[in-house]
């Protein structure tokens, strides 16, 4: 199936982590990441959450930039990218951030299990794409996003969609900024967290190669964009 | 305390991972970063490993390369450095490698939990440190081996040793090689474990800073080279 061109961006700690073992977000990148993250999103149709991240961050993942907000407004597209989470039981809280911050599109894709009630409320503010029977169908609701032209998606964690999109090989692109600092702990969440890859091979398609595509030092710490080996997202691919 | 110079060094996926949920360990690095590992080995006066990398790999922790346990013994130094196993309650066992392949001395550092009858197994194939009583004190330990004249210490792993070690301020410098691959995984050990620094500030100390010496590609990854910002080791620096 058709999909858009995928891609993740995250900071995380030079020992992986993206948050405390509390899930509380610390610092992790200085003002030219998150510039650098701010663009990326004004370039982008649609940025991507978990609804993990709604709960534990309540992002408003808005353009911050008003030069940007109007330069998309000039070529006709909404200030801010459509947001989109991924929230099989339709958990998001109706007065999150995400929903009621900024102007634009707003999807929430569930599963069956959603309850309609909760469904009904959250239609107000946000499309609702109903796509898999138990958890959301990923594969599915990026097919959906093709149709409806979308060619660029932003994916901005957390840990556990990460790991639904990348096993399920639905990435083209991540970009990991590598803070310095270390946070440790045995339970804080990962750039990819979930089942994780089996050298036993009971999860189909095996450990994930990436090819290194760029390499670079930014605010005290570093910038690495990798390109996933194999992946076939149907978009334009990233330039530097 | 006066210690020695201590650092890290660790190959890592490009989220963090260690090694996989099953705590098999995978190749992340290539040729080239494994001569790299068998050079700072070569150069360090010991090598210290947590008894769960011993249980978990069994490795041997020996220079690869002939010509420099050639060069070491020429400086009248053993082809080894010094094998380290930190292991509260001696259980390390008789037939692991670190005790039997290559020459060498090698130390186990216990608490006063551990149980005589172990030591006194252990005992014949290597010297005994008992030091702490409910685990082993690092600060203590690495005391001991400045006195005994070792200047620069490489650490080896695992997870738990590293956590441990960070939090007590006992790290100088960190290597982490960063490999092309997603391992994944909620539970997968990654570079620092243990507890986690948290913001709510249980933790003594706070969150280490780091600072980025050198970023260098390398195989298909990268390597990097931090500085624990504020480290007090006492041995010399690390060349480039």
């Amino acid at each position: 199936m058709t999909r858009p061109f995928v891609f993740i961006n995250a900071a995380m700690s030079a020992d992986g982590k993206i948050s405390t073992v509390e899930r509380k977000q610390t610092r992790i990148s200085g003002t030219e990441d998150i510039d650098r993250v701010d663009s990326l999103k004004a370039g982008s149709d649609a940025i991507m959450v978990g609804i993990g991240t709604i709960l534990a961050d309540n992002p408003s993942l808005t353009v911050k930039s008003e030069s940007r907000r109007e330069k998309r407004d000039k070529v006709g597209k909404d200030a801010n990218p459509i947001r989109i989470v991924v929230d099989s039981t339709a958990r998001t809280p109706v007065d999150a951030e995400i929903l009621n911050k900024g102007e634009g599109k707003r999807i929430i894709a569930v599963s069956q299990r959603a309850i309609l009630e909760d469904i009904d409320l959250l239609s107000k503010k946000a499309d609702i794409l109903v796509c898999g029977t138990e958890k959301v169908d990923l594969k599915e609701l990026l097919h959906i996003l093709w149709l409806r032209g979308l060619r660029r998606v932003m994916v901005e964690g957390g840990a556990t969609l990460n790991w639904s999109l990348i096993s399920e090989q639905l990435v083209d692109e991540i970009y990991t900024y590598i803070g310095n600092m270390i946070l440790g702990g045995e339970r804080a969440p990962t750039l990819v967290d979930g089942e994780g890859f089996k050298l036993g091979g009971e999860t189909t398609g095996g450990i994930v190669k990436l090819e290194l595509l760029r390499m670079v030092k930014l605010d005290a710490g570093l910038l690495l964009q990798w390109r996933v080996q194999g992946s076939q997202g149907s978009g334009f691919t990233v330039p530097g």
